[in-house]
């Protein structure tokens, strides 16, 4: 086997017994995915996946991150120059991933891939170069099924709601085709990172599609803003209940229009300063919030990744294969500008995420704590794993409480892993629990109560669904 | 039962068995309390408190923040613009706190009064809304009784000595009063932040307070500290045997009397810099430990708390309310300038606190593990709770050992929880003991004899007492 | 018994089983000591050494620094300034220590000389000063015996390879003549510190004596980059297969030639910025990469400790005593330009040390679970110790897994400590792994051959031996 029914429960059995007991009254709530980034194309075309290489391994940045590190060269991983994308062996990089399988020993990957392989495919033996073939062969057998394609996995999953993650001037066809044709909740969430940050690659090229898709000025301050609330409410129309916003540290500022628009002018012919860009990131996320309490999408922060860490690897390969590093993040002073204008707001609502866990129980517990506006967002990225979930609990329960968090998300685009993610938050979430109650810190009754709405009830209310 | 008499202790059985054997041995030893917030009227006049809402809700921060952060309005807990201060209906705020106490479950808040309903009360149903009028007049009527007044329950909760804290120009009145009719040791402690930070809203009434009551000029420089070595004088003269200093930063440095007569100059006028003032508070932090050097008033360093960070409701409410906020920290270079000066003096004592947990293991631990004069205080505020507690001793002991801690502080002005408080570090200082016994790195006898040094013995040396 | 066969294992009964049973597996398997720093004439001379004080007290950091931070003067530790080094009293020494032994409890220390009292001496009564010289008597006697003398305790230890830490201009005499005489594996590690920081007190006396043993003008930056190269293939060619970098922080940077030249211009006059100085080393970090990626020397680096923080005590009697104080250090921005230059080199390796833990799950262990050069040494100085390798493990193999890490250092200096060290880290790595075992996220045979990599095999491989 290769999941056991007791996994991730503490080894002291009167723990462990509480903890599944009490796993046992969520195990099977429907998940809600408020922040994740699956292909809202899957579900509107409903197409089977390929292979096991191509659907677990190529686009999975956890497992091309730690192989990688271990000297198995992004090639033989399927990730090339788009020049040279012809002929991928997938069969070769499953072998490769196979062979190597050991290195992710101790980590969610393997927690997460186990699961799949054990509850999705039914496979009992592990892993490893000896049952590459086989492993190759039955997924890729299954993946033929109707019972394998991605709507059909949606309801086995017991999935009740997707958030997907889509770019301010994205038109929204695959989810409008969804709506048309199916009963599956996917959602959009709306996400400006390129709109606001001038040193984006993509910073003058997304201004321009703005510009196209909304017929405002996006060149003038006032009309790149008219165009995002445009944009929102398109959004919104079309079911998005919140907006994510991923820049590389907390930081906000209240900029004069005036100023805004004179960097907004050096930076659509990017001779804008790195400073400059940064203030105006700052003022756009203020902006935001101040559109969040007037249309009310839920406002994600997810700030503190050094993206794209490694030089040669982003020049040749580009973004999002696995080299983007957690740094050092400030929310108390960076977050103040923000909230002076409407952290009191009950209708604005923020969910911090970070990448820097000694945060936890001195700036962000804190700051959920008071703000009416602000909640907690789950351990993220890095730390969505059983000791970062546990870090997480541990370290602002006690200022923050449960109710200022918002249960889990599992941010993932690895649509197979999604019940496998899941699980381990109720996992663990019942255990702490469980520990709580055996040193009199709880009753059973609180426990179970809280564990419910940690799986299912918060995660409705703090996104808006 | 809200208290289970195993509360807090380890699962696992054998730990909990020498957990709460060693703990026995300590449970009744008397409180002492160095450090905390009691109001020494209460002890001065022994007047009655009035009903639960007024005695446990408005004033305790960490009510307020969690109720604000979750949508309670301070209105309708009582605070209130003082303009509006009359008409306070005080069970309205009680069944408001009763209907959200859940929203504690899981934090130290709820710990301390299931203590305080339980064993000062002798209440056995939880509070929620339904329970609160019973909870409301049952604590009013005891709170009428003769043994219900400040001093019968200072006998009662076994405190040998409280400090309470007090502003430099304070002329101690109640400490009079209390040293002329009771035997209750209440003694004062010396507390001058708004003398010698020029950015706080009270500086210059300081100044002018402590020029009218020492008769020195304390608009120069010369003329400040010497009023302020009278003042330290005075309070050790009324008991006191320790300073409290509570900066943003444990930022220290040296400057010139010269230049801190410029600086202060300006700040009379209210024309400094923020940075002026900074090095004007770093600067004065030396002086006044060169004076502890002197006359010996052991000097407490509460660094790191990003006062009233909701401006809004500063500006409408004032200090206190639940908002402010931990932040970054830094001892190894804010405290060498004072270290150059008189760190290796071991007539010297200070003891260093934190909100910021990253710097145990790094920072402060290391710092306490060399020198002479420093030492280490409980795990504060936020972090005052069985979790922070563990991180403390988890994140101190190695490097620090147990004798460069001062045992428990309860920092309070919740005079009915200090029982509770100092229960609770009871209960986890002797989990973590039990549990270093059986893994066998420390003897039982051994475990034993420290325990009662951080209950009792080491706070009384740290604090002279 | 001073040591009692379960120690550090967990309390829960089936984790300590397992970890038992994993650990005696390990065992005893050979000491892999590739970072330290014993004394090579100790081998080359294998003279008998004298007395306890001078064996395991005076030389011992740890114990000064806590001894210090207790009240006893340096001087009744027998250090002095070296103008008074007359008469040292080691049985006086021995007996201060004895006296103070229990402020060592619950710290790392009191395990490690438990270990050497019981293991090695055979002693069985805990350290008092009413056992001080009884102590003090039976390991005088003892360290006269043949067998006590240090090549006869390499092999009794069951030591494979030790690798000491020496200066750039070393001419490893001692190094030589082992390798003459003896079989013992002892090789030397290229430190160059003095010589790529300008700050250093022995910078100008580095430089002139690199220039004298390698005839190169050092005085240029060509001809210091080739001194240092030469230097580099010597300390190979003696069985060298590292190097050793401990700069304040790990910054690192790229200037040109002909800036680093006129940096080195200003520092051979000692009138260079600090910023200047920063610069160069960081500068000549990468410079060191540069070769490494050449030679193949592995590179180590060993940031973040603030030394000498006690200015008073370093005047009076300099490095070494226990007044280095860990401070927070920053690598995913610092560290950039070198990966930049070489971070995706199969041929190069770069081990990263901490002093500073908040970074462990942040930055290096993302770092190192990316980067084909770079792994994570183990838990360093202050947190070479049981809970500090547990929250290693902790907060790093769910990034970084375990094949990024390289098993265990003893980074020191007390050569009779080493076993004991050793045996710690096997305990803690076997106590964790169990855990995993025992919540079924790791099978059995897994463990134990994680076990035996961490033990034995990730060591030779991660530092070529």
């Amino acid at each position: 086997m290769l999941t056991h029914p007791d996994r991730l429960f503490p080894v002291n059995l009167e723990i462990r017994n509480l903890a599944k007991s009490l796993y046992k009254e969520v195990k099977n709530l429907p998940i809600i995915s408020p922040h994740g980034h699956t292909d809202p194309s899957w579900f509107a075309n409903n197409h089977n996946f390929k292979n096991a290489a191509e659907l677990l391994v190529i686009p999975d940045h956890y497992l091309l991150r730690m192989l990688y590190s271990q000297g198995v060269s992004m090639e033989d991983l399927g990730r090339t120059p788009s020049s040279k994308k012809a002929n991928i062996d997938y069969r070769a990089i499953w072998k490769t991933f196979a062979e190597n399988f050991y290195l992710f020993r101790g980590t969610p990957s393997s927690i997460w891939l186990n699961h799949v392989f054990s509850e999705i495919f039914q496979i009992t033996k592990p892993l490893n170069l000896s049952t590459a073939n086989e492993y190759y062969d039955l997924i890729e057998e299954k993946l033929k099924k109707d019972s394998f394609r991605p709507r059909e996995l949606f309801k086995k999953f017991n999935i009740e709601l997707i958030a997907t993650t889509d770019e301010a001037y994205d038109p929204l066809h695959h989810h409008q085709k969804i709506k048309e044709t199916w009963d599956g909740r996917i959602i959009p969430t709306f996400r400006p990172d390129r709109a606001i940050d001038p040193n984006h690659e993509e910073f003058l090229n997304t201004i321009e599609r703005l510009n196209q898709i909304t017929n405002e000025d996006t060149h003038t301050i006032e009309g790149l803003l008219k165009a995002l609330k445009k944009r929102r409410l398109f959004f919104k129309k079309m079911g998005a209940t919140a907006t994510d916003h991923g820049p590389d540290s907390a930081f906000t500022c209240s900029l004069s229009k005036v100023k805004m628009q004179s960097i907004l002018d050096k930076s659509l012919k990017q001779n804008h300063t790195k400073e400059e860009a940064k203030m105006f990131q700052g003022s756009m996320l203020i902006e935001m919030a101040k559109m969040s309490l007037e249309d009310n999408l839920v406002m994600q922060l997810h700030p503190g990744s050094f993206r794209n860490h490694n030089k040669n690897l982003f020049e040749k390969l580009g973004r999002d294969i696995g080299a983007d590093i957690p740094q050092p993040t400030n929310y108390v002073k960076d977050l103040k500008p923000l909230l002076d204008e409407v952290g009191n707001e009950k209708n604005f609502k923020l969910i911090l995420f970070t990448l820097d866990e000694t945060r936890y129980s001195s700036e962000l517990a804190p700051l959920a704590g008071h703000y009416p506006s602000l909640s907690l967002g789950p351990a993220w990225w890095f730390h969505d794993s059983p000791e970062g979930m546990k870090r997480f609990r541990k370290m602002t329960t006690e200022t923050a409480g449960f109710y200022n968090t918002v249960g889990f998300n599992d941010d993932t685009r690895a649509f197979f892993s999604i019940p496998a993610r899941h699980d381990v938050a109720r996992r663990i979430d019942a255990s702490f629990l469980a520990e709580l109650v055996l040193e009199h810190r709880l009753t059973e009754t609180e426990a179970l109560e809280v564990l419910k709405e940690l799986t299912y009830n918060l995660p409705k209310k703090a996104y808006n669904l």
